[in-house]
């Protein structure tokens, strides 16, 4: 029987297409949606809105869905539209009448918006927390490996001496930088959109400090269509700060995957985090960057897809909006997924010992015995000609295969003290304490 | 005669391909090449790779030459390769064998990033300052239409009632939250590269910490290899916040667009600032706005472009990155142009009075009417049984064309003081001054 | 416990991270891989690599496992790696040596490849046969509204006299089009990769053009390197296609969301297809249509994922490729989604009639009432000015509300039976009809 | 002086920025504007709208400007608005009032549509020639190098024998299947939208059959709102079909970027070819083949830029569309540019001899040794086993460094012949000539 039949009961369609994977992210939602609840049942009690009797049921029954769902025992049931009708109907059938006043003031489109910023202020903790991790580890190997020289290379050519001790902190470095792009997406996160309503404001004498301030907020989205303008430009900032990581992941797992390439050989895993062929065991396949490289392409494509579901969209809420929730959520998964199998795999690498000691690499030595010669008193172009004549003729093998570099971040001085300070202070001005603060007290009011 | 026939001299080919548009940037970037300049002659000095009395004369000459730029002067010579060269050729010319010292320590590809550093941080200070004009316009129209009440829409259906003062105010707020993430591409930009040489650091014993300083920087990128992976991380960071700022825009003129539709027929301009044409009278087409919503499309697309061009790539210069001034420096251009070019068209718009007033639009007065009586004592289900009634009877003739918001960001209570302090605070951030200050003292050293 | 903690078990968390989603994909390949396997098993007895008694039961054993797929009863077992082991192993299972056998010749990469090329194919059907159901239905809609005339609009302003039949016949000739990238797609799909191996060919005497006309294949991709290039170029290509028709539908629903608004009020579709409030009776929110829109926003951002997933990697198979199908797989089952839904609700629009017969559209016939001037001798000039001149003086009544075109493709001469020949000749040239053949005889054998 | 400030003439900003970079976009349109005016002429007279005479005075007019145009002595006077002003203006002053007829029954919307037609089908045409270009010499280096061995690699790890003849075949073949795209693209562009006017027919009875049949089209857009519809569709077809050239050319580039790296070495190419380092003469950088890579990564970011620009837009012109010729114009002149280069690079290429003789490479040949020993009657299992205790005690030394492969595209068996019938198939499918004949005949008329 075809789609479009008419005896198929064209509601039932409608629903199917409409409600679509929703069920799945609200079950993700739930907490949040009780904390909402929570504070805008106080805020309501105290504008006058509900009697304090109300206000204690409404507090004990969302209580009590809060550890429900802790539990896992929370479900949304057959029939119930979503996560939060069926938090408005346990409190309605448990509690009676406070139930049905908890949602005066209150329109669908704040409730949800509202959930979506304490998700996201939630997941961007832990983002930050998983790359924590993995810069400790990195900084952790970066000096661990300060005297293991590596070839570098400028247009994937052989270039200089560098060192696994750089290479592994450059990614620290920059871990340490991506985290400004998420504290931008965590200050647009972490803005109160409760009582905006529809995204045109409520005739009640809402006040949206109290609730800012029950939940932890940093501040309020105060012009209430700014709010709503916010779903979707909060996805796409934390798109942002998603693709920002995933940039350096990517290039640590295309870096990864070269050096794992018989030719370079640089790095090697133990043989359980590779895969291979008993018939080629010459092989060893560095899936899971091959994998991490390209889940990372594919969160950096996300951007760009939220930006295609908002662009030439007018003021005011669109059904479209709800989509974003299929794009944006299973990405968070994917990158903290990614980050932290990052960490897992680098946990175990192994690092090859005196590569640059074999000939092959001689030339890589050619800056270095100029500017030696430069610092022993011979003028540059003197020095310049000299080097670049022994090895033309072939008489280039520089007597060295170290180096000494002292200037801040190179080889001789990795910095890594100032790299973790910038990492603490990155990590300092979310200030996550605040908000667990704030809930903490919620729970206990 | 074919491009690939032996006998058109292979290399003319090559370097017509590999210098592409560079000479156009180049004229972009020779200021900031002076100033990278000077800074790296006064620590050469300072390390004693370079004589006081070098030092002099390069002063001399790199103040010159900052000032021929300045007067339009400067250009790239005939046969001169880049803006680099050029510099360079100039303070040989002049001044000597000083001219070809200056080169010791660096590479061409943190000469290259210092400038384009510079540059970035230079152009995010324009579009800041754009930004805050069209701001300022934006709080001024939001405070003088507070009482010009028009239509709310969701789903692009007419909802409930809006006002003006709440729409230019949206946008307002809306360009504060977007200066957080110009923010993070600022702080970005604002990082020394200098020292980093060709990505694998130097043997000379360079003090950055000094060049951080007498260029203004805020920090420096300690780890040489993650100064180098900051070429195209800056630029797309940068593109991110463009796409912010965008977004925004895009929306504004997507609004402005449909508002000046004759069903609408919200809002007007001038009939020179629109395109209209003698036989249709009744057109007046939003050309500019149009332009601004495809142009804030491309933009959008930037991030992108750029990331595409980025990813998968390993550690290491690529010469790749050059083109990415192809991209991100008119995209500076065109997002400065439709910054402007929006408080031009704003400056001068006009709009209707009393929309409300027509009972076509009486509907959208529901949710007031029952939240009134709801005020007034009635309980919310009787509320909105009643007005439901009266509507499908055809009896719905609210007794008003006015509302009474009072809630923080609601229609009577825009907030724009709170949000002009959050523009503020979010301009201070940047602190340009103590960039002005570290550049006016390099010019005087 | 942490992830990376060692005592986890390594190799769990490798395995996890690598199969991924694969398992509800390998679902939807299992038929294929079947009648793969059965193509591969005939070639290897005819170039003499399996006796006839083998090939026998292979075949046997295949087509029960094909009729287990087709009644649900297949299913990847636990420990099984994926869909071509569990076949293998039921083969080997219930046939003995000979299930071993099948794999001679044959890579894990051409198999896949051959089995993501045969669902392509079958997927791309599908799309044809739901957009010729959608194609039908926009002929007869623009048939049946052929003399109701709407207003057309330029830079979203009122211009001049249009059709619903113009308006619906637009999409549907949209539709004959887009089925170009279709079918630029189906030719990529519809090439045989089997015999490439891992992407180097095989030393056997593989007989590659057998197998390609057994599985009905229009052709094979001879050079065996460009066989695994189009892993990844056949999904991009598919995604082009994709993203083609999107781009009609989006238009189409981007249309009906603005045409319901009650500015327009042009369309109106039953109340149980729309969603609304009982408070607010006038609305009737186009939740599909948005959902559409969002969608074919996000179908439209797949290409470019997939792109990025793609670019900048080298000649080879690299494990990067296996994530396309958590690209593709659901778009293309969202894109039949789309297309469905849209029939769906078309089947249901209702068009406001006269719609131009109200004054407020007058302006829109100046255009006609100049050309009908001009028809009937007065010089263009004189007319243009006579009738700006009315306008002008607020004069204007035109003694029209009809318009009279003739010409291809106006609204008097919609020129459906054009159109409906394009939508015939796109749809044989896939010659669907031809793989039917194939595969049935392929059963058969 | 501020943008904005009053007295600043604000209708030059709004002509400033609404004109943006036409004019130079316009001087490619010109010529195929006098063609779609000469066309519209013809069939103006055929009709009756013209007399005669004018039509002789304007074909006359039209001509010399054509002539003028190719010989570079047009050019769009200070002044006047565009191109089409321009041929309006010199047929007016030369002819007079003939010139002034021409406009009727065609708007600047068709008028601009028919010309982008034009040039984007001469465009394609170009695309197609330089493929084939690069295709030949592509077959001939195949065919020379056919028994060149080289690693075949996967995961980016050393795998089995493949040869330069595969190699060079495989981007061969690749770019007869690119052509399917570019096809697609074309029959869109080949399709007469003159006679849609603004978007909604004309009361004029034009004969659109004849326009088309004069211009060489190969269809007409029927449907009168589909031809507009088909603005911004026809530049996203085209940009899909450059994104796919541009991934050929992209991973042709990215192989040819790693096998230069020294520690592959596979290939050279002329010193004046490659950038270098007289201090470092072991670097030969690749940079044309880098800036290849992120010029078609540039490319294949085009098609999203266009969606972006396109998508929710409603149904009739919107300016936007205009800003579409800034993407895809230089588009069309960087993909030329990369196939050109890649040609000319490539026509000079070395290739390394007896690569795999090297010991280093001998596990490659090992599913090779198993295979033979299963074709010499060993069974499988056995052979398999076999081999991999050689490898693993170290014991594998195949006795080969040369391979037999025998089947469809395989290393011994290029099947360059089929392949080049393919592109010549793929060629004739465009019939270039039909063009070429309407053309010719219509200046002859």
């Amino acid at each position: 029987m075809k789609l479009w039949q008419k005896n198929t009961g064209s509601k039932k369609e409608v629903e199917r297409f409409t409600i679509g994977r929703d069920p799945e992210f609200d079950v993700i939602l739930a907490p949040f949606d009780v904390l909402g609840s929570m504070a805008h049942a106080i805020m309501l009690e105290k504008i006058g809105l509900l009697e304090a009797d109300d206000l204690i049921m409404l507090k004990t029954g969302l209580k009590e869905i809060y550890l429900e769902i802790e539990k896992g025992q929370f479900k949304i049931e057959e029939g119930v539209e979503d996560v939060h009708s069926q938090v408005e109907f346990l409190l309605t059938h448990r509690y009676g009448e406070a139930g049905k006043k908890l949602h005066s003031g209150r329109s669908r489109n704040d409730q949800v918006l509202v959930d979506l910023k304490l998700y996201y202020r939630a997941a961007i903790r832990e983002i930050v927390e998983a790359t924590e991790e993995l810069f400790g580890l990195l900084i952790q190997l970066s000096e661990k490996h300060k005297n293991d020289l590596m070839p570098g290379y400028t247009h994937t050519q052989l270039a200089m001496p560098s060192s696994f001790g750089l290479w592994f902190g450059s990614f620290a470095e920059g871990l340490t930088e991506d985290l400004d792009l998420l504290y931008a997406a965590y200050r647009l996160s972490n803005k109160n959109p409760l009582g905006s309503a529809a995204g045109y404001g409520s005739s009640f004498p809402l006040d949206r400090t109290l609730t800012t301030k029950l939940l932890g907020f940093d501040d309020l989205h105060h012009n209430v269509i700014n709010a709503q303008n916010s779903r979707g430009k909060t996805e796409k900032t934390i798109a942002f700060a998603i693709a920002g990581i995933s940039g350096t992941l990517n290039r640590l797992a295309a870096d990864v995957c070269i050096f794992m390439n018989q030719h370079f050989g640089f790095i090697t895993f133990p043989d359980d985090l590779t895969t291979g062929s008993s018939i080629m065991p010459h092989k060893k396949n560095p899936d899971v960057f091959e994998l991490i490289r390209a889940k990372t392409n594919q969160l950096q494509g996300m951007p760009n897809t939220i930006t295609l579901m908002l662009t030439n969209t007018t003021t005011g809420y669109h059904r479209d909006l709800q989509l974003l929730k299929e794009v944006l959520f299973p990405g968070i998964e994917n990158l903290l997924d990614c980050i932290r199998m990052s960490t897992f795999m680098l946990n175990e690498i192994k690092v090859k010992q005196n590569i640059l000691a074999d000939p092959f690499f001689r030339h890589a030595f050619s800056v270095e015995v100029v500017n030696n010669l430069v610092l022993k008193g011979m003028p540059f172009r003197d020095a310049y000609k000299k080097v670049g004549m022994d090895i033309e003729k072939g008489e280039f093998y520089p007597d060295q295969n170290q180096v000494a570099h002292t200037h801040e971040g190179s080889i001789g001085n990795l910095c890594s003290n100032e790299i973790t300070e910038k990492m603490e202070k990155a990590i300092q001005k979310f200030d996550f304490e605040k908000v667990n603060v704030a809930l903490e007290n919620l729970m206990k009011i």
